[in-house]
This record gives C-alpha cells, structure tokens and sequence, in this order.
C-alpha cells in the first residue's frame, strides 16, 4: 500500500471525527503498516495542514497518546466567513414586520452551520466543556456543528416540559424578542451535576433568554464557561449577561427603509482573538 | 509538492463538502499543478475510497465537470450501526412514565446523528432533494446531518407561527405522542413552490405528525420523494402515511417490566436497499 493511499484515509477518518483520539497502533492495523510509518505518514498530514492553515494535527506521546484532529481557522478566514455572512444578513428583503431579522435560512443551511461551528470552535478553543448547550429551536444548527467540532454531546433546552424526556427543571424568564414572561425547561437526565458547559445561541439583543440559560445551569450546579451568539445586537448596551462573544453585531436595523447594518464584531481584531 | 500532501488537502476539502462540485481547475490552481496530475490524484482517491468502503468519488467529464464526493455506506456498515443505536436504545433506564422511549441524548449526540444522517444518505442515495424537511425538535440534528450529506439546505415546521420567520402557512393535525390536535407551521419563504423534498423524522407511531408533514409540503406545491424515520413502532400495523422507511423498528416496549425490543428494519435485507 502506497503512502498516498494511507494519507487519504486517514486523513478522511480524522475529519469526520474532530478532537478525537486514535493510536497509532489504530491505524497500523488499519494498514498493516509498522508505527514508525504510520508516525511519518501522520507527520506529513500535520505539515501540510498547516503550510494550507487546514486546522491543527495534533499528536500525543505516551501509552495513552496518538493522534487527533483539531478545527481551528485563521484570523482571515473566519473575517472572509463573517464579511460573506454580513452581507447576506443585510440583503434588504430579511427585515421582517416588527423590526425582526430573518436569518432562518442561513442558520438552517448545513454549510453555513458549520463555518459557524467552526469559528465558535476556533474561539474558544482554550475551553474544554464537557456539553455544548443551546435553546431550540434557531441554536441548535449552530450549536451542533459547534458540539462535534469540539467532540462533545449537544444539550437542548426546551421551552417547556416534554413527555419524551421524563422529569425536567424548568424556569421562567423574559425574552427579549416576545417581551413576555416564557419558560425553559431541561431534562433532569440531560446534563451531569458538575458539568463544564458552553452556551450557544443564534441573536441576543437584552441578554433575557441567556440570562435565563445561566440560570438555569445553574439549577444543574453546571459551570459556564462561554456564551456564543451568532448576532447580538449593539442596542442596548448595558446587556443582562456580561462575558459573550458575538460573531456578528447588528448595528442598525430600519424597518422602513429596509436598512441592515451588520458587521464581525470587535474581538477579531484582538492580537489574540480566542477566549 | 508532494503527491501525498495534494492528497492530504483534496481529501480534506471534498470530505468537508460532501455532493459539492470542485472543477479540476480549482484544485490545479490551489496546488499549481497540471490538470493530469490533479486527475491522478483523483483516481488514487477513489480508488482508495472503494477497497476501503469510504464513500464514491465521483467524477465528471466535460466544461461542467469535475469531482465531488458522495456519501455512501455498505450494507454491513449500515448494520452494525443501526445494531449499536438499537443495542443503545434497550437500555432499560430509557423507559419514560407513559411509556414513551427516551432518545434525546442519542440524537443530540454529534456522532450518532452523523452517523445516522450517513445511514440516511445512503438508503435514499438515489434521489436528488432540493430540501431537507424536518418538525422541531428532535428530528433537527438527524435531518441537518442528513442535508450536510446530500448538500442541500435544512427546512424546520415549527410547532407554531413565529415573528422572526415573517409570513407562514400553518396547518392542525392530531399527534400520536400527545393524542392532541396541534399545530405546525413553516414560513412562506422557507421554501420554494414546485421543490423536491426529502422528509426526515425521529420517531414515528400512527404516522399523523408525518401526515401533517406532507399536507403542509402539499400547501407549498412541493412533491415529496420520500421519508425517513429513525425510529418506527410496529404496532399499529395500519399507518396514516404510506411508503416510510424506518432505519429502526421498536416491537415492543413495557414499561413495567423496563422490556423494550428495537432491531434495524427489515428493509435492510433486501438485495437492492435503496429507495
């Protein structure tokens, strides 16, 4: 077996399963091959996925080591993705009755969801959660491509009780967007007491339903070690929560005149940009 | 450049993209290298692909040409993941007062739900959807992952009309899970009139949330090419849509005893098992 053959698949089987470890010992009986090759083999992967800044390759040395994969894009990468996804919010036709933004179908479409997966990935990949959680419905796309870029499971808050999820803790809280007192409520099963969690959600404009996601892991003795939103909106400035990162920041949006002001935010620009 | 380091990188960019079309051009241009070479590489691509059961490589000729990569499972493959997911889904403690079968976790996982969105895109490899279509919320990560595959954008029904999705069309139906007429609704320009669809749903009793489904695809003039489901009761024998295919099948569930039975379908072991 030639060594582009072995590159190809193992290349394809690290992909398809960011962040997860596989021995070297994995692969040399995948291919017959002797360690030091597949060693060689792997060296190779690494070194070019830098030279074409394709994510990092990362090895482990030990009886407990070997190899995984890492997503994680560059400054102006992630500014190309965030600039493309800003000029589709603002085309003029997304400005819905009431001043509502329509982004149901970036969010929704598989590729979009994971650049964004991806970019929440590479900004906080100094974190390790055990959970990456979100509220449905319009988070969950973003939230699961971020979850299997950082190999961990998705937690859905509901937004009341459901029969197919068995005992749930549930809270009350002020959306920012229905202006009324709603509930969420999460499965008691759902997340281990303890837990080390990352907030994922689509728009924030006050900070009502993140304050109320922070509350509510709360009640699960979870500790919170980011929020992520895909757009959060400059007004108002004093928000509930403090501590979040939006990719995008809606500056202006004018029902009338039909006008989208949206841009990255001001992280980007930070030497180093990830949390 | 080395061939296995252009292999490296291809192999990345056409995973990452799975139905995508890149022309030869692009990746001669990307590696300034001749065309020849590009379609060499290919060829060792998938060839590869096939002895090791990763998926087709497929290439076309012509100005429209070039190479993409389609998802594709063998049948034993199939197997011994849909006999994972079910060994997973007998475990006792899932059992839910009112005898319902908890799975959220399963679903909300990145791994099984790409794993399953692969079963998906295998078993109905033979159509050509211009949406996905799913109901919130569970069937979400099983449907998006399914897109991913056949490179089309997600469409969700929501359980009811929302501000932030502008003008819907919303129809009553009677649900299975809570014997209750409800309501779904979906956003009149979530979709385009005339489309192609591909249904994708959790879990599946009498069929009256998959029936509701399809009547409101009819309000839209879409035509639907099939539905999938990952999880079908067998009993009632009788249900109120026709032509599903359900990856697994739960003959019986007693919630006294903690009992619950759950195989692959039968579909499995039919010499041709796409649809």
């Amino acid at each position: 077996m030639r060594r582009s053959e072995r590159i190809a698949i193992m290349t394809k089987i690290l992909i398809q399963n960011p962040r997860m470890l596989f021995s070297l010992n994995y692969f040399a009986e995948l291919f017959d091959a002797a360690k030091s090759t597949i060693s060689e083999d792997l060296s190779l992967i690494k070194n070019t996925f830098q030279t074409f800044n394709e994510g990092h390759i990362l090895t482990l040395a030990g009886a407990a080591g070997g190899v995984k994969y890492i997503p994680f894009l560059t400054r102006e990468k992630i500014l190309e993705d965030l600039e493309e996804l800003a000029h589709k919010l603002q085309e003029p036709d997304r400005v819905l009755p009431g001043g509502y933004l329509y982004m149901t179908d970036i969010i929704f479409n598989p590729i979009f969801a994971n650049k964004i997966g991806e970019i929440f990935a590479t900004v906080f990949s100094n974190l390790e959660p055990d959970y990456l959680v979100t509220i449905e419905t319009k988070g969950i796309p973003l939230a699961l491509a971020t979850a299997k870029a950082f190999n961990v499971p998705l937690v859905i808050i509901r937004d009341n009780s459901k029969v197919t999820e068995g005992s749930s803790v549930s809270i009350n809280y002020v959306s920012g967007s229905t202006r009324r007192i709603q509930t969420m409520a999460l499965a008691r099963r759902s997340l281990q007491p303890g837990a080390k969690v990352l907030l994922i959600d689509d728009f924030m404009k006050a900070g009502g339903t993140a304050q109320g996601m922070q509350a509510l892991m709360a009640e699960f003795k979870a500790e919170v070690l980011g929020l992520g939103i895909l757009v959060g909106t400059v007004a108002p400035q004093e928000k509930l929560v403090d501590n979040y990162l939006a990719l995008l920041e809606l500056e202006a949006l004018d029902e009338k005149e039909k006008n989208i002001l949206i841009r990255p935010g001001e992280w980007i620009k930070k030497g180093d940009f990830t949390c």
